[in-house]
């Protein structure tokens, strides 16, 4: 084994391009010209050894190429650079549309699901509606308030994962995690399966087809995320505020009757029958309800985790952007509520017309103008809505990923420096989702919402314990913890309220899937870890082991193709043997034969097989030889030939490829193919 | 470019395993034992750099190799050397049940067939059913004759693709090729329908399952043929001696009750409505049914092409096999068709019941034993008649593949000499015929014979070609051509009556398939003709140039993998360049300190790419490099971690794996996989 330590430079060659082959003995003026020229465009010179590759490198090739990258410039944009990002920021005004669109949109059914699980006790329990609505507001009050320390607190972004992971430790940082995942894919199916079943509202023939209607929206979301987050934003921002218009416009109207005392009469839908309670009106029923409301709050988190998606100073942006989401949400969610009562609405048992549509064509009348301005704008939103997710998820998963809880592609950003795989994964699941559970809002809710809870009760916990290790520094640091440990507690109780009253009617299954998802993600952090540890190695001073392999070239017949195999071992070492294995006396001697013939500096070895096996014996032949010489590593050359078209591909190779695959989990060999190009008649290798 | 004309041979190194190292300086005969004792057992030395391998390479490796072998050696059986090919022969007896089982069981079914189409034209069509009979055993009687002599002209095997390429050409023997293929197909679908259709005769609750049951059949007879042609006769040479006894009991009997005049009253199946004619008894009528009862006559064929199956004199035992065939089948035909005209049978129009088993009922009485024994032998008979085909079609298969009209592959003989990949194709060809057509004989009957009496036609017109060619050298070569002659007129008539009135109930599927496939096997055979023009070198004499490759190393990050393959890469060439592409400033940084601080002997070029590409920056630094020096060949060689477990895969090697996908289509490039084995915590690479 010869080891060379630091040998001599190789000849400083073209390895960086601009330099001059010293070989050629050419003027190097006219050499540098001569080389730079038809790569100057592609690449500029920073330094020795360092080449800036520009945009130049990545134009399309060839007919396809233009076409396929026209598609991604109108679908997805132009290629962002990496130093461009400040410029993808948001201010306030995109930037809750992007963030806050989620729970800002819980306002469109909100009350409903209430609503939905009241009335099982008789049309008078609808009178508790409103009360849980000021219960639900109150604790959104305190998560609002708990989570602007948060903001400021970590103005580089303050997820649950994050804070927890921070003040807590690594596995409450997890659960969060886990939990936060979960409920990202959810919202996007609840918010889809909602926005859809605002359309089914006002164009019922649409309702047959909601869940395709409902994974075209996926679809379609995928598509406008990959164009990164300010020009989704720019995409997603008109229809919140002609929501805010539209919504605010109604809730108004309304109260003006309420007011002048002239409230119309209301038509509960066709298929509502005023039926006996079916359920006792109990402690479980109440919690049942309260759940199903808090659904609102899912949003919050969003913005504290995508803080670094804001304009300088971020932490103020972001701020502002989550007070006006508990504002615009609050008011607009009593509103609602007030109303219904008011009205006395009854939730449509078909799930096909939502309260809000009752609300509208009650005071508005139905199909009118504003009805429709109503319905659209709802569906439009809350089809958006689940952008918040888009815009979170795949940031979330790109931090595990960093910190190698998930694999590493998440971290990869795209040509707009979107996260393009955790935006395709949050995509494929969702869709999923909405296919296994019929676009159906009432079925999936139960799922959502205990792991947005859970995850806030972890940040809100953790953000105590911030306080108190920060105590000798931070001026007011008990009254800031009391009010994170006020929402620590509110968001636990919710949380604990809504794994009890959700439990068996699908919460199960989160509460299944989380310490899943911790296990995996936990065997992807131990598995990275362990080989990092493993590949770890210390190269300063280090020799580079330079053993010449022996080489193998296994041989089928003495054609061109074996030839140039032949040719590159020769080229790579001097211990080159060729290998033939047979079943047939007459092809054994006739190799032979030529061989002698031919007399080249490759030793021939002949594996008579009477048994018709190939792999076994040539197998068996590199065991022995690597036995008599363990010292140096195997290489086996294949001759591969590359034919013209795909569909040549089954009539040839099928032996080399079934060794490729037996050899690459052998250790200490390497294979290298030798591919033989045949194309317009002309061999390829030179 | 530097070329070595058979520079000085290299070290006789340990290439054959038992010379001496010279480097070692070991006393040679110590050196010699040590070495040869664990490779005497797997490799005995015929020659200089000839080993013969033993049957001990192939021994399984592990609990579970020894298991998968335990479980192959009791299905497919022990291996057998190719030189044992003359023991796996077989006798008339057993190739009477190997050859003539196809031919013989279609007795089974050749009688309904013409009923069931004469039918149509009320019930007192079927009196035509024993003229058509008559009509069919005259025909088969010229058929049998006038193979005689193409089996003894080609003893070394005369099937229609060889007799017709021979003497017409090779379309015309493409055409017989493609013909023979198809219908080989046919016949295994054909067969195990019939067979299950006679099962559920007896058994009605299977019915239901008829499709489940035939491809379970076609699974038995894949394993069943691995075992090799001789085990497969053993296996079926039984049933079809039962199943002569059997039906000959039944014909003597019938006859005997004929004769003294005792035959019992029939009563039509449940299903059957004497209903009015549905057509007219027209000469198109006559013709189909004539098409319907000449399936009989597919097996012929089979034995001709088997030729070389049979123990010497292979031809005198061909001939034997096939005027036994003849007369067994004659007769039995004759014999059902008359007993179903004297009891006046009439086919069920659901299926459900055959005409042999309304014989046999009416004849022995319904659920006896004997009425059991009849159709529980026909259905085996029938189920292994398919068994011909499995004989025949791999053998024609791999003539095909060895003149280069089918894949390489057919030609692969396996374990146990038989053709695997032909019964492979087989198998899967007739279960999805049989799923296609829902298990149903009468669907299947159209397709079928069409191509059977194309194959006939075009060997027999072959044969009267061979006879003229050969006129000087023969004796009464008038006569034998005259003979022939005779035969490729009546099958040509066969040919073109099948062929119309089968036309529009399927046959054009198979006169569409036919010319589709020659063509593909024309496209093969230029393909291969074309490529192995040019691979064509002559080389003897030919020196072997020698070029140091131009080495690139892509780098992720400066890991013992990245160390590996550095190493490995600096032992194949001196002109080692490694390449980092990079988006992030601070990496780029570290990964040039780190660089300078070990000082290897390998320089590094930094890509830096501000859009994250990787992939296309390398490519156009590698194109680069080429242009500058486009004298050495690029090799690119790739660090390539494998991890302990195969679901660790996904989190790994993403980027290898697109860089070889992309680099493997490129000219004059090498790729080399340098794999690094984490296993049992230490490194697999010494």
């Amino acid at each position: 084994m010869t080891v060379t330590r630091n040998p001599t430079k190789p000849p400083s060659s073209s390895s960086d391009l601009l330099e001059v082959d010293t070989r050629t003995g050419e003027r190097p003026g006219d050499r540098y010209v001569r080389v730079l020229q038809p790569f100057a465009e592609s690449f500029r010179r920073r330094a020795p050894g360092h080449l800036l590759v520009t945009e130049q490198v990545l134009r399309p090739h060839g007919a396809l190429g233009t076409a396929a990258n026209l598609l991604r410039r109108v679908f997805v944009g132009r290629r962002l650079a990496s130093e461009g990002e400040i410029n993808e920021r948001i201010g306030p005004i995109k930037g809750l549309a992007v963030f806050a669109s989620d729970n800002i949109s819980s306002s469109a059914y909100a009350s409903e699901e209430i609503m939905r699980v009241v009335v099982a006790a008789g049309a008078g329990a609808l009178a508790l509606t409103m009360p849980l609505t000021v219960a639900i507001v109150v604790v959104l009050g305190i998560v609002v308030t708990s989570y602007q320390q948060t903001i400021r607190a970590y103005p580089s972004g303050g997820g649950s994962y994050i804070v927890a992971s921070d003040n807590l430790g690594k596995i409450p940082g997890l659960v969060a995690a886990a939990a936060l995942l979960t409920d990202y894919v959810l919202t996007v199916a609840v918010s889809i399966a909602a926005g859809v079943a605002a359309l089914t509202s006002i164009y019922p023939a649409l309702f047959g087809w909601r869940v395709a209607v409902g994974v075209t929206f996926v679809f379609l979301l995928w598509l406008g995320n990959l164009r990164g987050i300010r020009e989704s934003a720019n995409i997603f921002a008109i229809p919140t505020y002609v929501y805010l218009v539209a919504i605010y416009g109604l809730i108004g109207f309304g109260l003006w009757r309420v007011a002048t005392g002239t409230l119309p009469t209301y038509v509960p839908p066709a298929g509502w029958v005023a039926g006996h309670a079916v359920e006792a009106l109990g402690l479980l029923l109440i919690f049942r309800a309260f759940a199903a409301g808090s659904v609102a709050l899912t949003g919050t988190e969003a913005v504290s985790n995508g803080v670094p998606a804001f304009r300088p100073p971020e932490s103020r942006h972001a701020g502002q952007v989550l007070i006006l989401m508990g504002i615009f949400f609050g008011s607009i969610f009593l509103g609602i509520s007030f109303l219904a009562a008011q009205l006395g609405v009854v939730p449509d048992p078909t799930e096909q017309e939502t309260v809000i549509s009752q609300i509208a064509r009650t005071l508005v009348g139905a199909g009118t103008p504003f009805h429709l301005l109503i319905q659209l704008s709802t569906a439009f939103l809350l089809v958006l809505a689940a952008n918040t997710a888009f815009a979170d998820f795949p940031r979330l998963a790109s931090i595990l990923g960093k910190d190698r809880f998930l694999p590493r592609q998440f971290q990869f950003r795209g040509d707009r420096l979107a996260f393009s795989v955790g935006i395709m994964v949050l995509a494929i699941l969702s869709a999923v989702l909405i296919v296994a559970f019929g676009g159906s809002v009432t079925n999936l809710i139960p799922l959502y919402t205990v792991g947005v809870f859970v995850a806030f009760t972890l940040s809100q916990s953790g953000m105590v314990v911030h306080w108190w290790r920060s105590r000798v520094t931070t001026r007011g640091w008990r009254w800031r913890a009391g009010l994170n440990g006020a929402g620590a507690l509110a968001t636990g109780i919710v949380a604990v309220i809504v794994g009890v009253a959700k439990f068996a009617l699908g919460a199960w299954m989160v509460l299944l899937l989380i310490p899943l998802l911790i296990g995996v993600m936990w065997a992807i952090a131990l598995h990275y870890r362990d080989v990092e540890g493993a590949l770890a190695l210390n190269w300063t001073g280090q020799a580079l082991p330079v053993r010449a392999p022996r080489v193998i070239v296994p041989l089928s017949r003495l054609d061109r193709a074996a030839f140039e195999a032949l040719a590159y071992a020769r080229s790579i070492s001097s211990d080159v043997t060729a290998v033939h294995v047979t079943d047939d006396r007459a092809d054994l001697d006739e190799m032979r034969r030529r061989w002698e013939a031919w007399s080249g500096p490759v030793q021939l070895v002949i594996l008579e097989s009477p048994y018709r096996a190939l792999m076994a014996p040539l197998m068996a032949y590199i065991e022995a030889t690597e036995t008599m010489d363990p010292s140096r590593p195997t290489t086996v050359v294949l001759p591969e030939f590359v034919p013209r078209h795909l569909w040549e591909y089954p009539l040839h190779n099928q032996t080399a490829l079934r060794l490729k695959i037996r050899l690459f989990f052998r250790p200490n060999t390497v294979v290298i193919d030798v591919p033989y190009h045949l194309r317009n008649g002309r061999a390829g290798h030179r």
